[in-house]
């Protein structure tokens, strides 16, 4: 699927798509790079952004990661997520980084690393997940 | 602290905590009771729950555990968080039950089972996470 | 599966199983207990047992308790697990309780918590994995 | 520390470290890359290499990449640790590419992809996991 597929099947399975300000910046096959707006509904005590932002920004880069490897599969669902939070986030935009360490029939398996926009030198957040892919 | 001293705390430092739909139900030493009201924004494809809606709903559940049983540590951070997703949860209310496994100095690592209200002999998900407590 | 035909299948698929000094003190649908012999190559620096020696017991329990439920799957895998290091561990035997949290045609999740023999107010240990179960 | 350091601290602390098989084929700051020797005693049933021989490297890779950064801490422990099965790993031997991805005063964490030797374009595992690093 390209970027705009994935997108139209985004806004079709979730109705507030349009709110969640993130945008795919280039997706391919076993890999994805996403951009989240920094948005103030983000931050939590001590002005940095919550972790749930960087988890849904981490979730939604696999689910798009899968999508562009193996097709429309809408009801592709995440089994399992590990996040390791590493450093607080600035409050700007965010990128994640997905790439995919496997792709089965049944399940995919990939790992995600969280920049803050423009510092792509140390993550702030990194995620691994599993997908359950439909038949 | 008392569940009306954390919840002040919780607007404090989270400007729009009221729209988050998130009530202490309980909190004691070492654990707590959330629940998660229903609301369409939840939905994910497929009509059931998204999978970032129940990671907030745990992190805030160890958040709430955690200073339930530490003080008033606004500033305790969640360092990795590990979750399962284990049925698909219907559209209804969550209820997050949460246990400190550990309680450090410095570390507090809890577990937090999440129910459909109502469904509780078996649990939609189940996180384990730890919290970085600030000296 | 009984414990007896469980045990016989473990020998089965692990030449060195009796060398493992794994015991199970009880299994069933869902759960079992396990106990693992104190051995001095156990220890770690600083005298206390090590991380992989409470991995291996925490996934032989899962193993245990998906053989207890599904019949004699030899070839189920691990396809994850997460796993919180809590206590240093005396040197001495460990129990492994484990409970399974989904039981699907094709995939398990459960939790192990570890404990010191005779000190099961606080685990040393705790993990959730997911396990594949072949057709 | 150098890898002979390390070496001799590894020998100083666990009193089978030789019976291990592994070896350190470079180490620096913030990286390693190990070695496994391939031994039946890995086996399981299906003629793969076992989850916790995996588990076993992987947590021994975080360690030699802490002690190579920040020098001879014995007493290092790790406190959580998330593995994925990827592949199923053919009897030979294994090696270990650890980064650490944050390196804290208190707090390091780091992944490690587990390849068979010879095989790298897909790792049979991945880990992360987090070292409490003593003063």
């Amino acid at each position: 699927m390209t970027s705009d597929e994935i997108l139209a099947l985004l806004r079709g399975g979730f109705e507030r798509w349009d709110e969640s300000g993130v945008t795919i910046e280039q997706s391919g096959y076993r890999s994805c790079r996403l951009r989240l707006a920094f948005h103030d509904r983000q931050l939590r005590a001590g002005g940095t952004i919550n972790g749930p932002t960087m988890f849904m920004l981490a979730d939604t880069a696999l689910y798009v990661a899968v999508l562009s490897s193996v097709g429309p599969k809408a009801l592709a669902v995440t089994t399992n997520m590990s996040i390791n939070f590493l450093r607080k986030p600035a409050p700007k935009d965010m990128i994640a980084e997905c790439r995919l360490l496997k792709l089965g029939k049944r399940l995919a398996v990939g790992e995600v690393f969280i920049y803050s926009d423009g510092e792509e030198a140390e993550a702030v957040a990194h995620a691994t997940g599993a997908y359950a892919v439909p038949a």
